[in-house]
């Protein structure tokens, strides 16, 4: 089948699991929860097939070991893959809510209500608990979904994909087509041109991934490629909580995208040489003169700068910061007030490691990924971030003209 | 002065008015309306300058008698522009509003806070009077703008946009270079390919413009190109609601992006070739076999067919549509349900007008368009369109590591 042909399913498989109930939704992610655990010693044989394959290229120095390691499945990844899609069914419905109610004059009521966006499209890395994932968020949120995974992890993808395909044929009333995968160059080349059927597309990988589908699409893309994230110790910080909160922010997972990249000192911290002493003996190496301000290490390397004041800090990071996560550090709530309000990254954040930046950590239950666009979504962005709303107005014969004439007048009160 | 700089200028004045407080965004929206009286003798006089050069092009053909009557200002269209800049300093400040506030911890307190988008590219035909509403909705939201207008409305738009500035620079704390314009169509270039520091497009003007820009950037445009809205009227509707909501959707104001395009009538209407008639009467003339089912005639032309059920209505405008607003007439609500939940348009209408799609009818109080898109926002967008949030987390030294580890849990209270 061409990718067309697959869009088009996709679009209609759209418009008849936007109006599904809840109920049938949850049934249907707990079937794929089951079958996937029944199916499991499958979905580890075809994974296995990826690692022999996967090893070669790691032995030919092809493929890189952390790559290798995100490709496999484990017992740990496959109970959280299954927890995780569970965990979806037991979320609030983001679809159907009623965001307002206004009557705008006397038996003409207009109803916001949130539905889904449509047809998404999700590339992503070797990491096949994604796809299991990304397909219960499309289901919950009433959304359809193409999926290219990376080819690397094919065999694994094909197998939990035919699995949650079943489970779902399974689903009295469950439309088909809802979830369905590519797997060529060509088929993403084409996913990105199809504005006409494709709604929203969701990187889910490392930033060349993401750079390439952001320069190389007019379709919405959620997500971020940098992460740039920035701490500012004050003048009056802690120095201990300063200690704690950079040693967290940076060691704590330094290849995550919330994780802190660059340091900026109040030129009159008074304990400026005590913190960069503890930052060493924390293994973080330390750099001043970096090549760019704007790089993320991705390892416990952090690049720092003095700074005169909290403007100066503030104008640093919009000026080379990426918008994701921003801390200061300051006994001064004035200061910490003028940089929440001053820096634009979707997250600003006063005395609190940069790390906190995460859906889970929000309390959203699941995440989509951290979006750094100032339209639509920004930061960590859960099914709600999936939707979008439509106007319902209803009346009884109501007309422009009356309106228009004078006869008559909206009074605007909302329910 | 290049387009790089000012739109670097223009990124500047959004860092910084972003942070302004609403006195003084109030103060200066009535500063410019007010100026805007004191000066509309010059305006007149440049709009003068602008019809006499006109005239020679509707003489010669080059330009059309309604591209020229919106060129015309007169002095009700001063008046509704005045007017609508007091307006907009009334209307409740859409920044800096708590969306929701959450307490992840013990003393981690996260707030979801509304804020601005950055800087927006508009861009608009030959209306004069868009430049003051654009630049007052820009302010009120707390944004910078960089406008291009029409080319035949240049002498107006440099007269109003000199007035606008001269009246901010008398506002204490009001930052320079929120509202800046460009002329030429190399500028247009420019803003359209200036995706690090322009974040949002708005076209104002007729489908092609909005067709042209919408094919040629990668920044999000807000705005809609076609306007192809139904009605269907149902087995069960009303035929003199039927009569009277067709013969408002259609000939109120036959322009509209919201009048009605396609009537689709239920094979078992009784009263169809009565409601058929009484169009005719209403000067609508009626095609039951168009070229094209996704054609916006914009006047008192209306393609008809009849479908089989409330399904193949759905199917219909869900193909032929452009997910506007499209409206039921019928008496019974069951199938008025189907047609809201299913068809899937910004605006899903039952037994009113399409001509109701519309931000002050919605009681928004200003409008900045009306949008198509399934991101962001959709259908008649207000202020709170042109904002987007940001995360403030409050802590106090809190580190991700004691989360990770079990020694705290989160408990995500709202508060």
């Amino acid at each position: 089948m061409n990718f067309i042909n697959i869009a088009q399913n996709a679009k209609i498989a759209a418009l008849e699991i936007a109006d599904i109930s809840t109920e049938i939704k949850n049934k249907a992610l707990l079937e794929v929860a089951k079958l996937i655990e029944n199916n499991k010693e499958e979905i580890f044989a075809a994974n296995k097939k990826d690692l022999e394959e996967a090893q070669f290229l790691v032995d030919s120095g092809e493929l890189s070991k952390s790559t290798f390691n995100r490709l496999k499945l484990d017992e740990n990844k496959m109970r959280d893959m299954i927890k995780g899609i569970k965990d979806i069914a037991s979320l609030e419905d983001p679809v159907n809510k009623k965001l307002f109610v206004r009557e705008l004059d006397e038996g003409l009521t207009l109803n916001k209500v949130s539905c889904p966006i449509g047809v998404l499209g999700i590339i992503f890395e070797a990491r096949p608990d994604v796809i299991a994932q990304i397909s219960s968020l499309a289901i919950k949120s009433s959304n359809a979904v193409i999926l290219k995974g990376g080819k690397e992890s094919i065999n694994t993808n094909k197998a939990i994909l035919s699995v949650i395909n079943d489970a779902l044929k399974t689903v009295n009333g469950f439309p088909e087509n809802v979830v369905q995968q590519v797997f060529t160059r060509d088929d993403v080349a084409e996913m990105l041109k199809c504005d006409k059927y494709i709604n929203l597309i969701i990187p889910r990988g490392g930033n060349s991934l993401v750079k390439f589908i952001k320069e190389n699409t007019k379709i919405p893309v959620l997500g971020h490629a940098d992460g740039i994230c920035h701490i500012f110790v004050d003048k009056s910080a802690d120095i201990k909580m300063a200690e704690k909160v950079i040693v967290d922010a940076k060691t704590q997972y330094p290849s995550a995208c919330n994780a802190v990249e660059t340091l900026l000192i109040h030129e009159e911290f008074p304990h400026k040489n005590e913190l960069l002493a503890a930052l060493q003996l924390a293994e973080i190496k330390l750099i001043d003169n970096p090549e760019s301000w704007s790089f993320e290490y991705g390892d416990k390397i952090l690049a720092f700068k003095t700074v005169k004041n909290v403007d100066e800090a503030t104008e640093h990071i919009n000026a080379y910061g990426s918008g994701h996560t921003d801390s200061i550090l300051t006994s001064d709530t004035e200061n910490a007030e003028k940089f929440m309000n001053k820096v634009d990254s979707a997250g600003v954040y006063f005395n609190a490691s940069t790390r906190f930046a995460d859906g889970f950590r929000y309390g959203f239950g699941a995440e989509v990924g951290i979006s750094t666009n100032k339209t639509h979504a920004r930061g960590p962005v859960g099914l709600e971030g999936l939707t979008i709303y439509k106007y319902k107005l209803v009346g009884n014969g109501h007309i422009v003209k009356d309106y228009a004439d004078g006869t008559k007048q909206f009074h605007h009160k909302d329910l």
